[in-house]
């Protein structure tokens, strides 16, 4: 894959910011490989997503930034520049169930996720032997005190330098003070459609609703659970002959996709959020 | 198409009982055409469906009926036999509106849905010309003293021989004595995945919440607003440029297709309920 | 609606394109309300679509188009400006069948497809009385001999100023030279999912091979039946209790689903054609 | 799990084989879990499945063939009744690409696929430490002669008592003589939504015919290519902007969910043959 620079932008909208972006790209001989824009029309702010091939800048991604602030703050952006060579890096939650896991150390291992994978953190020791196929080191936390645990495990986020924390069926409710620390930067799967079915047991409670169909939604973390900014959803069709367990076995398919879509979306810097909600440029 | 008897029944669960009912019925050379049977699990309670051609029996639905009482009284079944030769009467309430209206008249006119459509009642004048040039009787109610306008309705009803009252966007809330007369006779289409986004505006409040899937629902209507037991239920896909008449867009489009797809199993006697669910043997 | 102007081009992909068109138009103070690109790699061909708010320049349509043509010749642009306070006219072809025409003239009353529709031509008079309840002509062409038919076709589309030619289930196959006059201009529902089961009775074909999902195609016709470029499909799952005629059941309600759905990016200028393949700006 | 008798029958379509088959199970008290009939109305004949709960008979599976097999003489049935305490044995074939291996291995370890695999065989070393942490016999069979590569396959087969071979993106195409010693045993999964793009290189050719949609089947192997009975398919969407390696990786997910379900139906003997098409109760 060729390397490249990923531009994201939000800013109030006017006239003219396409062109002033685009300009200062072509000025420098860039080639733009991807351009996203939208309008959020309730906020009157613009966003915008450039990816640009790395090696059509007569520069790096410093210098780039340095020459680009000037621009940024003329139009009062908010910005950031990924360079696709570096990957970025996941810290994994799990507890028992091991569907997420096993799919996404599949796309990692595969190359299709183009991420670094530090460590997995565990409430159980279940996974260990699975994870540590794969050379990654798996950490298991007592959870027993919770704010303990907690600390240890935003002390390995930080020590294993992670950028985003993933939980895949993690089965435990982040406090509000970790949850604030990290904005954006905490991925969960719910295993329901939202706004539908909060909280615990979903499956059950789809089961006693009669609905006819059931979802999972990836979503970024914030103190409110199960409330924060969603970056995916997807459903699938059940009947009357499905018992729970059935519900169970086809939410985890649907999970493990919503995940892995959600979390590509988001490693691709496609997720731009606006208040409680996200733009994604697939 | 054939004629064809469609029995269905519902009765505590225990060993026997298709033998019984299928031993009845070839005993008197009744030759099964489609056959469904479920089992609710938790309620421990059994439900069958059964089409039988009328010309491989040697007598009517009368006599069918009165044969089969015994079998019926022995196995403590619900039952109804439904004769394909009798069409069901749908009355159809709509608003301004007319997607649904649209699509269900032309399922009709087309032969696809085999009902009768006595009258089509409107709490506006917009559609009159429309039903009439299908040559079906259009009534105008008018809705300023809302107790009268319902005791109005619930006597067309009557009037007209209804079977089944369909909500098609009616926009108006019946009141729970109305819901409660005619259980199971009442379909709604609710322009929402229910149970996310009850009540007034789901589009609205569905863009507000940053969902990534909108969806319509099918379903009787009981006296708790939109939480009657669902028959069939539908979503599609909508991203972050989609705006708020983008979405009640797309809705029309899922709307029709589910309350379509959810009239045509309950003509079809398809649907059964068990508490607040429902089987759909499709 | 808000009047404004569709912009699309396709040229040979360089670095720049979008700085320099983006840059003519915030130099005279456009503002563009969304804005899409795309490179067909195998081709290095550039495909771009830009919606400006008419509002928000000095100057007309005809006035945009010769400021822009240096610039265009510069990039050896295929270009064209679509104002949207223009209708396109959509000249609809049937037969007997008349599920797509119900829907797009449903979608046409509604507004939800800003269209006009100066006459339905059919070789049947079974929808006249349909077509004509919308204060639309209807015109009957007999098609015992099918050179003078399609010369009449042709002459109505003239006659009429028709900007595309719709066949809205019209079961003939137009012969060549009509193909060929109105490239991109004629587009087709064929009921399959292309490329299986081209050609006559695709339900048939597809109830033979036991498939388990159909579907169908909306693309723009050209001289070789059914292969031409393809705008938008769409599938439906099916299973082994469904008949012949179940699958024609199916089928309408994808093919006028597949077929508004095309039709609406027709409409809006948002498919550009490479070669066989299309690009559809969503 | 409990523990049941799943009884399949086809045979020639009349009046009264529910009656004789639900009477002849009731006369020993069996309770039946789960029933599910058919008629393809072509060939007029009979289909059905059974759920029996084993422990509500007097007998175990051989008594019950051996009772039941004068009724099955009356009515001219092929039948077969399996046991769900003897799990079918899955020989698996690989090459290089591990998405279908990986997504099997996972729900044969989680218990949800309830199936014994003896051994996996590949032409590659590439997966034998994964295959081998499984602790699974994994199996390499040089290819340089085919002749003798599939002869040895076939006593692999046989030595380790396989019940189905399936074909996880083998990528090797099975000599007729294979085929037709194993009818209903080999099960392909074909990266296309067939018929469309048989043989080699489906994404390429479905990204040359620009489809907006791709799909996968799962399939019964015969000796004609990619042509034997379908036993469950999807479709996933795409768009312009997606290149063939866009296409391989959608494809990816919807090959293993496709085979997962397919297998998962054939696993649990809900897979019936009539002709080239199969009937899958689910």
């Amino acid at each position: 894959m060729i390397r490249h620079y990923t531009l994201t932008i939000s800013c109030p909208d006017r006239a003219g910011i396409i062109a002033a972006v685009t300009g200062f790209i072509a000025q420098h001989g860039g080639f733009i490989v991807e351009a996203s824009y939208h309008t959020e029309q309730d906020e009157q702010r613009f966003f915008m997503r450039q990816e640009i091939r790395a090696d059509s800048l007569p520069f790096d991604a410093d210098e780039f930034s340095r020459l680009f602030s000037p621009l940024a703050d003329e139009f009062s952006m908010n910005w950031q520049l990924a360079d696709s060579a570096r990957n970025k890096r996941l810290v994994i939650l799990v507890s028992r169930q091991d569907h997420c896991l096993d799919d996404l150390l599949h796309r990692w291992r595969s190359g299709e996720l183009k991420v670094d994978i530090p460590c997995v953190i565990s409430n159980h020791e279940d996974l260990r032997s699975f994870v540590e196929w794969h050379k990654i080191p798996f950490i298991h936390v007592d959870m027993t005190d919770k704010l303990t645990a907690f600390e240890r495990i935003a002390a390995l986020f930080e020590e294993y330098q992670g950028d985003t924390m993933v939980l895949a069926r993690f089965m435990q409710i982040l406090p509000p003070v970790l949850c604030q620390r990290y904005p954006r930067r905490i991925i969960n799967i719910h295993h329901s459609f939202l706004p539908s079915f909060v909280g615990a047991k979903p499956y059950h409670q789809a089961y006693q609703r009669g609905v006819k169909l059931i979802g999972a939604t990836c979503h970024y973390v914030t103190d409110e659970l199960d409330a924060g900014p969603i970056i995916e959803q997807d459903t699938v069709r059940i009947d009357h002959g499905d018992t729970v367990d059935d519900l169970v076995r086809y939410g985890r398919d649907i999970e493990k996709t919503v995940l892995s879509r959600g979390l590509r979306y988001h490693v691709e810097d496609r997720v731009l959020v606006c208040g409680n909600k996200t733009i994604v440029f697939k």
